[in-house]
């Protein structure tokens, strides 16, 4: 039997103690530099990170197993058991850029459920995070259920790039969503992306190709809220391949669904 | 002759203290919190601020000039003598969902020659501002002159609505950049996305329809760190008058307009 409580209490320790270790590579927090070899810092940090995570779960709980980007994990062909699945750093480019707009994201499923999931924006030291069934919070503050916002009133997160033909998307069906809403954003990382939707500060998100490690704490956190999160035709997500991700509101995500993305009848 | 020293002291001044006044606003800074009225409170605060500004530079310089979104500005028909551009919340939408990814923006011309620019990232406290011929700085640190960068390795803001046939520009156009570059971000603000050029944490920034007091600020820093901003055919900016707006470093600046933008031969 786990006892999820010891689990949560790790899990934050840990993604405290990376996310330290992260801001503390940047030599001015939230500054401007630059750096002569930008791509490996970025590189070695999102291995030493994920190997600091996989160390720590195989020490504590040797039973575990985990999923992660960097390749150090195990290689699963189901869910079974209790599951870890880590990106270490989710939005790399944001790191190298700009310092900021990039997350360590952790879901923790127990056979193919998903009991808790955490967001770390590092550079803000805001930790996103639910247990299923108790709720979401933002560091210190319970996330409010999400709210019923109509399309043509909502922000969403969608890329430009899909928004131009490409091999995966009708790219017109989300030109069209793009037309109709009050505005679109784009972060680039699919996890700070997900956090945005489950704390309102977006109402959707939409994106082609995503791994299990970029969506698998995001999911448990939207649902927390009364979100959904699916693939773009509102299929169930599958936690072992590249899906494309769908996020928002249940409402606001049937209606989108129904009147954009769904071929039609 | 104008005092540049003192009014630099004085706009920074005026500056940290409004942005003082919109953080109390939040009762929680950078937390989660349901509004009953979030479109009452940006009004109000837009107005507020913009206020602030107009009284304190009609009491110290009462023959200058002020050019402002909120309307309680002087009816300009030319930039002669010393004209400040305010927009006092950049952001707004932003500003009601997010409470980040807004700021306040001044530019202060003479005779229609851009020579103090300001943006405050008002949530993370972050000042980015220039003084022409003199540099540009984020708070304290001085920004490093814009690296050259080649088209497919840049990260350039445009929202994905300008992806999508509309009256002001041949979307397949922007359709064929954002198909050829690294990524695309969007982040809704663009005295931000402007000031992320100048601090290098995107490349390139295009977008359809701004006002003055849109790009007053940013193209003073811009032009500090060795970067262009121009209409998206590459022409001057007309500073009474709506305009699209095309930032980035010199030469990325000349490959995207010449492959890109400009009609061809």
């Amino acid at each position: 039997m786990a006892n999820w409580t010891e689990i949560d209490r790790h899990a934050k320790l840990w993604i405290a103690d990376a996310g330290e270790s992260i801001r503390r590579s940047f030599k001015h927090s939230l500054s401007i530099q630059t750096k002569s070899n930008p791509n490996d810092l970025v590189t070695n940090m999102d291995k030493e990170t994920e190997k600091y995570f996989i160390s720590n779960i195989r020490d504590t709980y040797p039973d575990h197993s985990i999923l992660g980007e960097e390749g150090n994990g195990d290689q699963l062909n189901s869910l079974d058991g209790t599951v870890w699945i880590i990106d270490p750093i989710d939005g790399t480019t944001n790191f190298i850029h700009q310092q900021r707009n990039f997350v360590i994201s952790i879901g923790i499923y127990e056979n193919g459920v998903g009991r808790l999931g955490y967001i770390y924006d590092v550079t803000h030291d805001e930790l996103y995070f639910a247990e299923k069934g108790k709720g979401a919070y933002m560091n210190e503050v319970k996330l409010p259920p999400l709210e019923k916002v109509p399309v043509h009133q909502s922000l969403i997160a969608v890329n430009a790039t899909w928004l131009v033909k490409n091999t995966y998307f009708d790219q017109h069906k989300l030109v069209s969503l793009a037309t109709a809403v009050r505005g679109t954003r784009s972060y680039g990382s699919a996890a700070l992306e997900l956090a945005y939707v489950a704390s309102g500060r977006i109402d959707s998100y939409l994106t082609m190709r995503l791994s299990p490690w970029d969506f698998a704490a995001g999911k448990i956190i939207v649902e927390e809220v009364g979100g959904v999160v699916t693939t773009l035709l509102g299929e169930e997500l599958d936690m072992l391949s590249v899906n494309s991700v769908f996020a928002g509101e249940v409402n606001l995500h049937s209606e989108i669904l129904d009147q954009f993305l769904l071929p039609t009848k």
